[in-house]
């Protein structure tokens, strides 16, 4: 898929259905998170996969704004260690991943983790080393549903040439 | 290009030729960022277009790690407001641009914002409203200078299935 298609076509999806990814698919989504830009080339980013029912359920029992997750084939946790950039950094490895999967035909769906009172309950349960800090849940699946509609802000509503 | 190859193909490029780009393609890529996803829906963003010369070169005098931004042909300041996700949503809005700027055979280059004692004064400088914060300033422009090879982090290093 051209990129374009792809940024435009990615949407927040909830609903898949049974059908597992293969496990290359997967590879190169965390390949597209391992190579998004990150600030002094420090690459503080560890990329947790959860593909196991039992462990998916078991997430998505704990994160209350990610109950789907119950239900996805896959999950991606972002964990980083905890530099001045992290968090630009692993939203950066999120989005990447969230566009390749819109082109590889799969629903994905960003789980905020920064900031939020479970975020350290998931790091233990994964076994993740107290250092890092989780940035981010992706769900991924076959999507069981369309694109909703979603009002956005439109282009001539946010940007401002030379000055606001 | 395929969104595979504009991830793989993206680096910080920080050498530009002299050469403006279209208004269109400008346009495409705030476009990009405001596709971006965003928690709530809330898109908390607003993105000003530098393309004059001596503005370029103003923010260049104050951004000491963006100094190439007096020799690029534009850059897009990301602002949001301080929602709580406001550094997730404006670093994904800034991926999306930076990935499409690859695809559009565009040389880019994120320069952090956010946590930088220059914020207040570029975005005084560029008249935005205080309600808003500097998540991110892309350096834009035709490349004059390749993708330099930097040591990356390899995949196996950086997956872990099912747990850390």
């Amino acid at each position: 898929m051209q990129t374009y298609q792809a940024i435009k076509k990615r949407y927040s999806c909830r609903k898949f259905i049974k059908k597992s990814i293969p496990k290359d698919l997967i590879e190169k989504l965390v390949d597209a998170g391992r190579l998004a830009p990150t600030a002094r080339n420090i690459q503080p980013w560890e990329f947790v996969v959860i593909t196991e029912e039992d462990k998916l359920k078991e997430i998505a029992s704990i994160v209350e704004t990610g109950r789907f997750i119950g239900e996805a084939s896959c999950c991606i946790a972002v964990f980083c260690k905890d530099t001045k950039y992290y968090l630009e950094d692993g939203s950066a490895a999120t989005e990447n991943i969230l566009i390749l999967a819109t082109d590889l035909g799969l629903g994905s769906c960003w789980v905020a983790g920064d900031k939020k009172p479970y975020s350290e309950q998931i790091r233990d349960i994964l076994g993740v080393p107290q250092e890092f800090k989780l940035v981010s849940l992706i769900a991924l699946g076959y999507p069981a549903e369309e694109k909703p509609f979603l009002e956005k802000r439109r282009l001539n509503e946010l940007i401002h040439w030379e000055k606001f």
